[in-house]
């Protein structure tokens, strides 16, 4: 018996720069998703997600002079034991998963970001296989307005970069949005907290 | 003007199991190296060879969930900043390179031991442009030799493996060779060491 009703959003991801609020807003996307999927929902994030992940993260979070690639090439470790440990076990089980950044934040940090060739990760990503989430929000703010918002906080490796390169991210979140625009949702969210919760709301309501 | 001379072997690899003798026989080959080029030697070895390949080593050799295409992906991040930071560097300025296991043990191990698709090992060094060796000596010996070898030697986890998978290790390797008899050296290895040390120096004195 085939179903032709749409599938449910599954697989979510949410992606921003730090300091766009994103994560203050899982809270809001995980209970929008328990409300509509009685099999529960998973929440992870990336780098990290398993216990391997997260030492990597460390590695990537921390370690000075890490070539580029060798940059890429862990956050794709780091993903590949999350997908298969993780992402794909909590699908196959009809749980909602929700992940606090994913692919296109390998796009845009790594690719846009450090200035990787783009078609080595559209390449590493066709090669593994990695699966594309059924809906991405992302959370969209001017440079300075994240870096205000995170200041004071520690930096770590990557979020000691300058202003210029995470212009470069907010250019590579933004191209990846146009080019899949059934997938992305761009949220501005320079609006106060409960603005910006009702457009995630929205948004979910919308796709669900 | 164009130099018609052969090209000394700057990159050189050896390769084969725990206990096949290998590692011992680094000495003579740097000896024997150290001799026949004034710019000098630069021994490493894999996974590990940089500060960063260290910290993933210690992540392959003792996390015990690790999905094969993780161990994959980390083997060749720690190859990847080895090559940028510590390999090509070296080559450049005229000195040899020896590296106790490279790229030939990830076929083996990764490849025919925990039955990776040999043909994504393939893709992956030809995307990253992983360079090849300009001479790889592999040390065979039958496994039970090899095992009783190590034995009482603490095991990690990929020595911790049981007999069937290193056979497939070593017919792995085995294929390697086959595949690239120009590059490949096969040293029996079940000899004295100075058995063992003298077929060593014969086989570099023939390719140099």
């Amino acid at each position: 018996m085939r179903s032709t009703a749409p599938r449910r959003p599954l697989f979510l991801s949410l992606e921003g720069l730090d300091g766009s609020g994103k994560t203050t807003q899982i809270d809001r996307v995980v209970d929008f998703c328990e409300h509509h999927n009685a099999a529960g929902v998973v929440v992870t994030r990336e780098p990290g997600g398993t216990e391997v992940g997260e030492r990597i993260r460390h590695i990537l979070l921390e370690h000075a002079s890490l070539h580029a690639q060798t940059e890429l090439l862990l956050v794709f470790a780091a993903r590949i034991q999350h997908v298969k440990v993780v992402i794909a076990p909590a699908l196959a089980l009809g749980k909602t998963v929700v992940c606090d950044r994913y692919l296109d934040a390998t796009y845009a940090y790594q690719g846009y970001g450090r200035g990787l060739d783009i078609s080595l990760i559209d390449a590493m990503t066709r090669l593994l296989d990695i699966p594309l989430p059924d809906l991405t929000i992302y959370f969209d703010v001017p440079v300075p307005v994240a870096l205000a918002r995170r200041a004071g906080r520690a930096a770590d490796r990557i979020e000691a970069e300058g202003e210029e390169f995470f212009e470069r991210v907010r250019e590579g979140y933004w191209r990846r949005a146009q080019d899949e625009p059934g997938r992305f949702v761009v949220i501005p969210a320079t609006g106060s907290l409960s603005e910006v919760g009702e457009a995630v709301d929205a948004a979910l309501a919308r796709r669900w």
